[in-house]
């Protein structure tokens, strides 16, 4: 049975050394049958209880556990074939360079076996999650790796330079020359993209698009020399891995979202990672992000907001008390505060609130903030 | 009271043009104030029994019935007010050049008006929705063209140029350039967006995302001189318009989906418009549309397909039967057949299916029908 190799980074570095793991995988897999033993594969545990805080990295990582795949099992005999016709059919896109989502994946296995593929096992993305999850933790890989398209959203402006070296072709995307549309964030930002001549001063990531759009149209990046980001609510898998990408280039990274349910769950997931992503921790986490708002605070400094404010739902609350029992929120203590004020009064802040006197004022919100550095940590 | 004026076309042509029909809308109040009578206007009705289907165009749209809009009316007094504050915040942004989501007017009304704004009105896009649609069919204008922002959603690529001029800008977008991203297509392309150069034999509309992504890593739009188009699903206004303009200079419209509930209903929306959108009538359908596949008797051609099929949800079967009833849909044979023989085998096919034997083989399956205008009407 192979090991994992934990020492290897999730970052393969060339699609070579992903298909070279792949053909590794497969190799162990023959030597146990010839050795007459069951062939299997050994992946990490991504259950709840396995998915611990890091505090010394600042995001959700798994835990030590481990388990087995493995062919002679009644329960697992059928799933551990599909997983390995799964890795069979990354490795083939991968010889030819050619991606697909995980639907064209299923009819090409499909297609392959007939019958015996289960239908309902792919009929849906977060039913054959876990085979997926299941490669890219043994061999320590993104699915973006294996050639896998993932669901794209998001874009960005702002003074940098993208190469995309795409089928035979290079690319160079200029994020200054987008105009109002901005640069359609891809799936895969790491194989075949490389950022170039990265000259801004900071990273704003803001959540609603029809913001970004105003901030867009205010030229705010232009004035502020910075990078605008919307992941358009939650953020991608290629949206976390662009600003993870950033932040690396010691680019500050600072996030605007509603003072609600919705936007802190936006800015921890981005921050710290989210459950579901653990396996890939801090490849996708962006520790460094700080919060720039809405904030209730905002209310003392900016008092029209007071009037601005709106019922907090039941989601809002619920959320509120269950951050406060997260160790690595409570622990801060303008967090503390923030939720319990929102506990309080039952009220909550949406990011459009700010257009509310003028609707240029949002970037002047934002350029006070930024520049006395009052963030929410 | 203010008439409708019927000969002015939907697409006013210039910001000034709008801004001149709001401030008639206004004026026309103050003379109707001015000569003691309850300041009003009247605008199309728009509930679902006048809407029509327009044989001689093709697409969905308003009947002849109006409504009167007026302040004297106790069950319409406030939603009367509200209306004209929405009018008079819109000619502020036209004024100023700025645009907002529809969220962003709500807290500009609200910071004037403080208390008297209802909450409720403007907690959904869905329920402030008939206020802007009143004022949109009143003065014949879209909302774009009152600088407010609709979701945005879709990419293009293929062989033509975008000069978008933003601001005090003018961004040339050359959509053959865009990488594996393509061009992120605005919320608003009438507006300060001019297509030149458009060198294509022809637009192909791509359900999915990611197999708008396979065919652009493929090479198609390049192969076959084509300008390559994902709504993402069902398509955005801004979606539409940019077919509907490309249509407009004489390119055929192919739309390539799902055979299922979902696909249908996004050919027939993008092709004939739809309920909701039906006071935007031809501006936004497409009746030239054509409609590739994925179809059941595609299975005759290529019969593969058969073990690709999958089961038909209830959705599907009672989507089919509902298009069966449409007469608009119903005089094309062809879509009497293929709709009688998913109810009669419950099977349904996805356009991914058409990558099982290859993942190229999409590619060629469109080539092949598109060379052979194997097409539904």
């Amino acid at each position: 049975m192979m090991k994992k190799k934990s020492e290897k980074s999730i970052l393969p570095g060339s699609p070579n050394e992903v298909y070279s793991r792949l053909e590794d995988l497969g190799i162990d897999m023959v030597k146990d049958i010839d050795a007459g033993v069951s062939p299997g594969f050994e992946t990490a545990s991504r259950g709840r209880s396995n998915v611990k805080f890091d505090e010394s990295v600042g995001c959700l990582r798994l835990g030590d556990r481990k388990e087995e795949r493995t062919f002679v099992n009644v329960g697992q005999a059928k799933k551990f074939m599909q997983t390995v016709a799964v890795a069979n059919k990354c490795k083939k896109f991968l010889k030819e360079g050619s991606h697909t989502s995980i639907r064209g994946l299923f009819y090409q296995l499909k297609f392959s076996l007939g019958e015996s593929v289960d239908e309902e096992l792919f009929s849906d993305q977060s039913e054959s999650n876990p085979l997926i999850e299941d490669i890219e933790t043994a061999i320590s890989v993104k699915r973006e790796d294996l050639n896998l398209y993932t669901d794209r959203k998001g874009v960005v402006a702002g003074p940098m330079t993208i190469k995309d070296k795409f089928g035979s072709e290079e690319t160079t995307i200029d994020c200054r020359k987008q105009g109002r549309s901005g640069y359609a964030i891809p799936s895969d930002v790491d194989n075949g993209i490389n950022f170039v001549d990265v000259e801004a001063d900071y990273v704003l990531v803001v959540e609603k698009d029809a913001m970004w759009q105003r901030l867009n149209e205010d030229g705010f990046w232009k004035k502020e020399n910075c990078i605008l980001v919307t992941p358009k609510g939650q953020a991608s898998r290629g949206t976390r891995r662009l600003i993870r990408k950033l932040a690396s280039k010691k680019l500050p990274v600072y996030v605007f979202t509603d003072c609600d349910a919705w936007g802190w769950y936006i800015y921890w997931a981005i921050k710290a990672g989210s459950m579901n992503l653990a396996y890939l921790a801090n490849d996708i986490a962006i520790p460094e992000a700080r919060f720039i708002g809405v904030t209730m605070r905002d209310i003392k400094e900016y008092s029209f907001l007071e009037n601005l404010t709106i019922k907090a739902k039941e989601v809002d609350i619920k959320r509120a008390q269950e951050m406060l029992s997260y160790p690595w929120i409570s622990k801060h203590e303008a967090w503390v505060e923030e939720l319990n004020q929102v506990l309080k009064t039952k009220r909550k802040i949406e990011q459009d609130a700010l257009q509310g006197p003028r609707l240029s004022f949002v970037s002047e919100y934002l350029k006070e903030k930024i520049h006395a550095k009052k963030f929410l940590p």
